[in-house]
């Protein structure tokens, strides 16, 4: 029943074999990988416009340079990003290019960071979706946190599916997305240039403004920046690439760069022509849609895409938080499970592991989860610096030919991103102080998970020839409850098994009944021997544990190993299972954890 | 760890032997089995006015015969309750008064409505109660589901502890809301025969009414007779009072009984003197107390101990619900685990399952349980009436000593309970039918319930004295991940079983892999014959699982027994288990729930 249900969530299973046919190819890739990236734009223009509105609506036209800036951090990263796809064509990113160039700590560091963010990525960017789409419905509000989850559970099945099944689906609305701001752009620049717009809408660049600072300009510019987060999210994902893997995945992130930088300078542009200011109550997309087209279809046909892409830039994540997982689980610093491929081909663990979280974060904000976006651009320029910093080491310690220009890309990369990371703490300290804590106590969890999985492989290799300590016997303890099939069946097996002893308990709650099983035991199995016990606090466990203690003690002696037999019935059908006293489960859990003794469950199928 | 948050929360253990200590006397058990009746004068007489109220103000009159009627129902009930107490004092109320007396079926119904009846109480009566208190301080109303929730998890956690110190606890408030009322009815009465209260605030007992009908009536009436539900609390309690049992029950029955003719008559005479009218917002004692002493602190006094008896109230059914399940439980109808007592001699699952279902209740309702009140209500007059039907049956065949006054008594009851209930029917159809619904499900649940313990019973029992099939011989299949100590520790165990085949089986994931384990493995231990198995879906279970069927297969033919040997190394903390895949606690469970075969556990415990 289970299994069919899976079957029709998320498709058949694949062989193994069937894994090249998963892979993406530019077209796809560029719609599922930068789906974060290009949304973005539908909040960062109004994020520098937030800022600059504290000093004046005169102060607009600093937007442009500041845009100018942006767009000059963008043209590093993209470059510094492709030098470090070519220079590392397995992915893993910052983590893997950290880790290499920079160290151990340095690694784990942008690898925890950038974890930690893409789980942010998708609540923040289902939450921002599901806003956009209860602004359309008011009568939806009260159910944003039950939307939200729903879309989070709808893109976590469609990840299980396979990553070429999602990009089919998700492809459309991002490039319809695309589409309705290049005509939007298209359409406004037409507007523009005709003097449809009054020239007085705007302060012209350059006009002196008073109160305006380098901290506020620093902190617009940071706001602005991100817009940039997501721009990584390729540089991830290589493995997810036909092959040559490296190439496609360089021409798509020019390929995206380019229409960031488009979309972005275009709205910037727009939004300061037509002298547009944020407003609590509608953005700045919506703002300039209304303003173009007036509210007719063109304006819902661009909110509608911005819904979407908003909610599908969730899908980043999903693209790079289960790779960037493998990698660690691979280097042991994460639990084993998530190197594991699921029934589609995808790192499911990691997938699932994603969706749950980040369920849990919109529930935890309950779906406001603004709060966290300051948190979540942070966490993106702390990977941009070290992986930059890390290229920077790497050009100087193996110098390859033309050295030099790939040192000066990556140091501008490097620089910039280290400024925009030193902004974002220093003007936005309140939101963003809990990175030092989170960040140390999440390197601090992965060593100790190394540790482990390290003492765990040295106590298990088989390094000396010294043989085990030899079983010279067995004792066999079978706890029955009474004179039934069961209790028949596992004292049969128990004799076929030729052991030293065995030894049935019965663990009686009243002196009466101790008294009357001992007597039909004697007539029923007159050749095993009975132990009755009597448990004062009516817990089968604690003498039942007391008893074996003793036995085992016994047979540690000589060499004799202790087994604990449970006769147990399995019912026909599952649900009769919470009919019967799971006593014999409980049994078997307590005693593998806590007592050195082999435990075996010998089942007896009803049949009815 | 957790047994000691165990032993903060609920107490030391008792021993079985300590049961008689647990016993309450008179006050106390008058205390905690009657805070469901008496909370419901707190809203019993509002519900005849807000139904007189749909005439006009005129008709609040009506209000003294129909508190006159609800008292010879309360009459008739208390002594109904009176002859079933001393005719079945091993207790179980309505289920076994129904049950033996009518046949299966009407048990079931009676016991059935009695069980989700005492589900109802609680939610809807510490929702009551966290309503009372959050309109004192409006700043927690948003966290009306939170504060009940914690309620009953107290409640909850106070009967896991027991029930002579839950009523120690319990019984200030019931007694201070009496003091309270008695104060109040007090007063008010001083007031009015002193004359300080106006006469023209009502209308004279009499004054015809225009549009008044019969069902009006009956419809207020019933809705008065709500006060009544609870009364039933003792006669299902019995055994949880002090020898001489049933004469204890009796005499808190009739202490029950006065103590809520007085408070209903007292309030219902003083809100009609008044002339209270019932308002959305304010409760007609609050309007009262208001009336009486101005809103000083006998105001906030009787304000406080109200809302304790609604939450309180809920403690009626901690007390009933699990002496009810555990006769239900002995009789086969529901699980056996209801049957248990815990560490402190209660019933430990019952209570638990009840907190539960009525927090899940509060959740689905948001808080708002009151539209489940009229359901409630219904579901308590179903197995009154049951109940005194099968009183009146009892005494026609049996005939003892004086038993045409018996059967009189019981033949009152039985018809106003009869009455009242299809009055609820008739006037409230749209909030009760679904009773008619899942009644008949309950009962049908209860018998499958039955139908399948007794098949297992008989699946069981020895009853022929054929041997079982003997066990010739025995294979074992050892699945292993690697070359380890403890797949080692397991191969040892295995040879010492003397078994006549041992069976290493190893599944790979890649054929290269296939190749070169299979080589070590000749090198390691040459005496073990090793399977390789190829998966091509990385899964481990299914390739195994058909392995094991076709070893199982040729077993079979000659008798033999197939055992699964499954190494499992356990790590020292717990939480490392998560780093681990579970993939042996899978094959364990699906092997032994699958397939015939032994699952044996090794376990290689860890020492870092």
């Amino acid at each position: 029943m289970l299994s069919s249900v899976k079957r029709f969530l998320i498709g058949r299973p694949l062989k193994s074999t069937e894994l090249g046919e998963q892979k993406l190819n530019k077209t796809k890739a560029l719609a599922i990988l930068s789906s974060d990236a290009l949304s973005s734009v539908a909040y960062g223009p109004e994020q520098i416009l937030i800022v600059l509105i504290t000093v004046s609506a005169a102060a607009f036209w600093y937007s442009i340079p500041i845009a100018v800036g942006v767009l000059f951090l963008l043209l590093a990263l993209i470059l510094s990003y492709r030098q470090i796809i070519y220079a590392y064509p397995h992915g893993g990113g910052a983590y893997v290019v950290s880790k290499q160039n920079l160290g151990e700590n340095p690694g784990l560091i942008a690898g925890g960071s950038l974890l930690v963010d893409y789980i942010l990525t998708v609540a923040v960017s289902v939450s921002a979706g599901t806003d956009a789409i209860t602004s359309a419905f008011p009568a939806l509000h009260e159910h944003n946190v039950l939307i939200a989850s729903v879309l989070v559970v709808f893109i976590t099945l469609l990840n299980l599916r396979g990553i070429t099944e999602s990009a089919s689906i998700l492809a459309y609305p991002v490039y319809l997305f695309v589409l309705a701001l290049f005509i939007l752009i298209g359409v406004g620049l037409y507007h523009t240039f005709t003097g449809h717009v009054p020239a007085d809408l705007h302060t012209p660049v350059g006009t002196p403004v008073a109160g305006i600072s380098l901290f506020l300009l620093l902190r617009a510019f940071a706001s602005g920046s991100s817009a940039l987060t997501g721009v990584e999210a390729i540089s991830n994902a290589i493995p997810n690439f036909k092959s040559p893997a490296p190439k496609n995945a360089a021409a798509t992130l020019i390929a995206m760069g380019l229409l960031l930088a488009i979309l972005f300078s275009g709205i910037v542009y727009l939004a300061y022509y037509y002298g547009i200011t944020p407003k609590e109550e509608e953005t700045v997309v919506s703002q300039l849609a209304a303003e173009t087209f007036g509210r007719n279809f063109m304006y819902y046909f661009i909110q509608g895409t911005t819904a979407m892409i908003l909610v599908l830039a969730a899908n980043t994540g999903y693209s790079a938080f289960p790779l960037l997982a493998y990698n660690l689980a691979k280097d042991k610093y994460i639990a084993r499970m998530f190197t594991m491929r699921g029934d589609r081909l995808g790192y499911s663990n990691g997938i699932i592991f994603l969706g749950i979280t980040s369920i849990l974060l919109i529930i935890a904000f309950r779906g406001q989860t603004e709060q966290l976006i300051p948190l979540y651009a942070v966490g993106v320029f702390i990977p941009f610096t070290l992986s930059q910093t890390g290229m920077l080491v790497k050009w100087i310690r193996e110098k390859p030919k033309g050295w030099q220009v790939k040192l000066t890309i990556n140091a501008i990369g490097a620089l910039i991103s280290f400024l925009v990371m030193m902004t974002f703490f220093i003007t936005k300290f309140p939101q963003v102080w809990s990175v030092l804590i989170f960040l140390p106590l999440l390197v601090f969890l992965f060593h100790r998970i190394k540790k482990h999985y390290e003492a765990v492989g040295d106590q298990l290799r088989i390094t000396t020839c010294e043989p085990a300590v030899p079983i010279e016997g067995n004792v066999i303890i079978v706890p029955v409850a009474g004179i039934t099939h069961v209790v028949e069946n596992s004292l049969n097996y128990a004799k076929s098994l030729s052991a030293d002893q065995i030894i049935a308990v019965y663990i009686a709650f009243e002196r009466e009944d101790e008294r009357i099983f001992e007597e039909k035991w004697k007539k029923w199995q007159p050749d095993v021997r009975l132990v009755t016990l009597h448990s004062y606090y009516r817990s089968i466990i604690h003498p039942l544990t007391k008893f074996i203690d003793t036995v085992q003690h016994k047979a540690e002696e000589s060499n004799y190993k202790v087994t604990v037999l449970i006769p147990q019935f399995i019912p026909k059908k599952s649900w009769h299972n919470i009919l019967h006293n799971q006593s014999s489960l409980l049994i078997r859990a307590f005693l593998l954890y806590r007592r050195d003794v082999i435990v075996t469950t010998v089942p007896y199928h009803l049949k009815q």
